[in-house]
């Protein structure tokens, strides 16, 4: 394998016993709910496939379509790590990314649930490779992140691929940080008493932020104890100023991050960068984005 | 609702008591592993909430939707249906597509996942119909069908927006109708042999397809009683020529349909397109399209 | 084992991952809901048993008794086949079908499931094979298919039954071939409304059977593009007529399949049998079959 | 309806929340894995349906198809009893058993799971009344109980048809009542050693029953506290005088049920019946025993 | 391993294949819902943990901690038995109990679990094994019984670790043996007709207990077969006398036996304890019994 | 209901749709495997019953209780709130907590599972309220916080029930707040190597606590931008003083929480409590603590 010493091993964040094994399981069924009639034509005899990626992104999905590999009864041998560039335009448009050895019915079987999640995995850490890249070469040192824009039941999956990209997954759900917006604050009177609510239940252990509207309602939020302050409906040069007001009034007296959240593409980075905001999020890395072309050819023989 | 009466129902083709509702409840619970802090504070009062489109698109995945508001004790009125046409630019960019009200927890709790659910499902059924769109206003009567490269555990709802979208969903899974390729070829000896051997097991009620490299593969595929003939790596005039040679050749003698598989997409249409095709299939209507863009904002005044 | 080369390997149409496998662990687990108190008395050391079958009979159910033997954490050597004929009355009333080795509290936990799985399943094949066998020689060379009377959640193993007695498994379940009867046709006010419905979102690769009730509505059936006739309430020399009449007025026009439903048994196949019709379906060789006995004996001394 | 007021109301054996329910959803969800197509073309209208039995056989399986036309959303109107006798000869050979209501759809989608469920577990306890109706014609007053030959994921509903035919279920699964048998008692040494580690684990709330060869077997099982012996290759004359021998020299001193297990069918009845036996258990009134036949028909104008 | 020969093989009670296992699964997953980000700091590299008592106590819960460890794929040497005392204080404090091998990142996922499980079983385990060697100190031969008033979730590892501590586990569910309260007989009109509903329905192979209020009911109870007589608010002598009474006047008539329950706990066995009665049941040895201290300690070199 | 204007609603802490509810559905399962003797006996008539409380102690579980209810379909009227103080010695030591109707059988279901849980919840609840008074009357104003060693599959029903008691929950599970101990520590190289892989996938929404064993650790940790310091084997006046050391030290610097773990129980809160320390943690609220008792009796007469 073409290791990349600097890569961490992301697979480390699924556990060895997680629901995540589970839901390839599920994903597998979902191809086969009664008879796998090519499966019978085919039969058992023991076979290659030669996974091929046909277009330049970041590998991800790695241990996802391992384990698919795994509960399908098949070897397999990467040739790339997750979080690779890969680059296909200098291999004739084709890269052998994984070998794939069993029975020809196993193969098969395999084939569709790991490219499908190889190549969704892969266009999220692209897309996200690729503008935190944009944002370093333009100078800035702070995080993008995505949102819980995610597609229902892949969560997990899509969050992976964000941080396999180099981006921040934002809150993961509900049940992590506190987001508290202007209904959580009408329903208790004040940005403080919305704090102190979400504080008394989520405890130490939890972050809170706050949607603020303008600069007072940041003020508040911050000194009610606000972890993060997103900033709503800021733009250019506002944004840049009351991010800059407010990091300088409470410096030495409160820490805190602030958030833009909204609009933010790769195509516009430089409308919204600045060094005083600490992350943007987005739902571009994530949503909508194109997937990356991979296949898997049996060779003919052994 | 601005009703449109040629259209048909198309929730009817999810079963009263089926496994998709037992996945909008999975997919709620992703949202809140622990518990729900931001409930806590805004607590049950009873609210009302404006669903909006933001974007021209085709309605799609209102039952799914819909199924979201039921489990969280919601009460909604849809203002559009199910695979109607939506135009915000008539609207000053924000459609009203529903109301919804109950308690303001509750609306919170369902607001990411229907929202979620309604961007995929119509950014699928609008590729599908534009696409449709396009291949009608060239003159094509045929089938424009998606492929299996669906999202995991999510296929039901992929296929259903492609349905909503006009095209055809192709087959559903492994266990619907069975595709021979050359790995099944291999493994009997012949197109003739895998077709026998597929028959045996699928039976009468399962159509067979083959993948043919020739138009001498097709005659014997045809000839062994394939319901679909795959033309695979065949482009242009070629493409033209050999189905139309194929349908003329056989007629009267035996009934098939013809499949060009892979490479059309909304902008090369003109290069595909001919009558002696009956499918062409696309992973360009499903995979990897924009999501169409929803919000739904609580009212802050009953 | 006494193979035979011309029985093809039916296990491989049960998929490597397929949830086929949770059905064998919830059918084990329904035996023990809390302790085993057998197993604690008998402990686990090593033994043998013996799997006999005690009554003529087309073996079934070799892969599910396999895995429940797995499950259980037992080697077993099976001496026949799945499809093979067991006669016992060549073995002195006691054919040894298979050994079985591992811990006695393991063997005893899996023997009940183990017997009632190949007891059924073969009491199916043998229903099957027996009808098959007596249609083949009465001259018949079309099918006979089963129906969707089967057991609730034993479709998958009964309609693998029939398959390996030599049976068609006919339409698996409401979202494989579309059957259109009475009810479908007044809701569209046609047939030929009904047929169009359903191709609308069945689609291209989904068979349509439409249940006529007369040669009239047949034709207007396979005018509509039907894949399969039902001809309902014919009988006798009418049936066959219709049959004929409509298979040579329809030449060269149009493909279809005629099939013909209820009261075959294989006591009466002599008053159905005709040339004309393809496919004769009955539940009678599925439901409430006799059961063929299987016992398993633990050896006293290893 | 035409009540039996001596009949109890079997249905309160299924508690208000048991899993029976979530069986009764899998078994609906087997038959729509994935569209409902003809459900689609049939549409919501408003439908009436007539449930018609057209067999002679003691009713059973409501509350399981009453809960498969709740889970429909449909209502139900019953005009028999659970545990009643239908005799459709004094109907014209069409008893009107139940009338449903509710979207046409929905009563098609029911349709097939309810008429498999009431169908097998009619045949159930019908078997188990007529068995049971001769031997006390017979003059036998003990009990005759089923085994755990049931199948596999359905326990529960056959063990429960059984009661419903006027029979006893036997123990109901390894975790009730404990059986001994010789493997368990070669492990110990003795049955007075098995007998006295059996009860080390099951307690006092659970009964033992011991397999016996020989009388003087079932002397040393009473001795040491079996509760139920069963007599095991005792035949005809032997088998009556060995259960009075058995009977005579305990009484007073020890209390025990004997059974006799295997062989006994209602055909035979005579040749095994005595007063000295309790219980005579056989698998030949739940398996392989012929499905009552139902049917549904929907009425075509409301 | 110190092993004790008297000690039976505890583990044997629960099947190879039972939901035992998925319990633990769940168990598991319970700790980390979406990423194990400690796992990520920590990898994958090889290390030793050492898994320590702290506490006297009844070792107990060995089976599912083992399940634990083997789900996270780690290699365990034990050094104790199920059902043995451990006694740090002869170890200054720390018993090794258990080497546990794999990677960091697996030893660490485990360990709370297993802790959380090994604590709680052999708290229970103490609890009973203290309380039934008082009893026998105090001379009593019958059996120590727990109750229904288990956690919710847990009653397969509670009542388990009450049989590893030398109690009886006493009926395991409402599908058990039948108890009838004061509802049961109300409802019936009388004691008689209870017990004879009861055993229509439950059949020969569940017990049927009857809680009584006086001798008179108990006579009833026994007269109407009841296998267990439960005496409620019977105190001290009343208790011991009536007890006594019961027996001698149904001796030779009919077999029962006689529960105490409510009240007892190991502090005042005295007031309780009498030879007359067979079953004291508590729930004293379970519910809110304190856990035994383990803890599980990575060792920095290999 | 005597309601207490203070308290806040807990219930919605749990989402209207959340896997909560499906916990209840298999507590109720686990007491009815097969089938429901004592309902079957007592019928479905209409009944009332009491819910008692017997002992002093902070009412928790509620909604849990309620869910229980619910899924027996039977109608609760509550006389007292989630987190109230019941105090049985002022109502003859039998408080009246709550009033159900439905079926007997209903009711009789319900009974022990809903008990269980509010027995359980209100032990939490009552040691959780305890320590925190205690420590208010003791004058400290911080935070008492409970750990990860709750019940496998309990843990939502126990954290929560630590915030009814008024403590701190602690971190939810190993998704949430990062914990870094030794054992990270080690692997990384460093304190600021440990605490940069953490943030590099836990992002800016999750908190990093830091196990510390020395003030100098302490130092590096804050330093390197850990939310959390948690001293390890520091006591009585050396803790103290290191606290009170670190807060000035860092004063206007760096924003952190100081824990101390391990240890503190009610009856020795004052060797441990001081100002400097924000948050302590322990398992003695939660793990081993005493159940209160609750009781439900059907009343005879409506």
């Amino acid at each position: 394998m073409k290791t990349d010493s600097k890569l961490p091993n992301f697979s480390h964040l699924l556990p060895a016993n997680g629901s995540w094994r589970q839901d390839v399981t599920a994903w597998l069924q979902e191809d086969v709910p009664a008879f796998d009639f090519g499966g019978f034509v085919v039969g058992s005899d023991r076979k290659t496939g030669h996974l091929f990626c046909k277009q330049r992104g970041i590998l991800s999905g790695v241990p996802f379509a391992q384990e698919v590999f795994d509960q399908c009864e098949l070897q397999v041998e990467w040739f790339f790590q997750e979080g690779q560039l890969l680059d296909p335009s200098q291999a004739n448009g084709k890269l052998l990314v994984a070998r794939v050895v069993g029975g020809a019915r196993n193969v098969l079987l395999a084939e569709r649930t790991a490219l499908n999640l190889l190549s969704r995995c892969s266009g999220i850490a692209t897309a996200s490779h690729d503008i935190i890249t944009s944002a370093r070469e333009a100078g800035y040192t702070g995080l993008i992140a995505g949102t819980r824009k995610t597609t229902p039941g892949l969560r997990r999956l899509e969050k992976y691929s964000m941080l396999v990209g180099g981006c921040d997954m934002h809150r993961y759900d509900l049940s992590s940080m506190v987001m508290l917006k202007d209904n959580h604050i009408w329903s208790t009177g004040s940005i403080t008493g919305a704090v102190k609510d979400a504080r008394s239940v989520c405890g130490f252990s939890v972050k809170i932020e706050v949607e603020c509207q303008s600069e007072e309602e940041a003020d508040e939020a911050i000194a009610a104890g606000a972890d993060v302050i997103m900033l709503d409906n800021f733009f250019g040069p506002q944004l840049k100023s009351a991010a800059l007001s407010l990091k300088q009034k409470w410096a030495g007296k409160k820490q805190f991050l602030l958030e833009c959240s909204g609009g933010l593409r790769i195509s516009n980075l430089a409308d919204y960068l600045c060094d005083s905001i600490d992350i943007y999020s987005t739902s571009s890395i994530h949503q909508g984005v194109s997937a990356i072309d991979f296949s898997l050819k049996l060779q003919r023989h052994e």
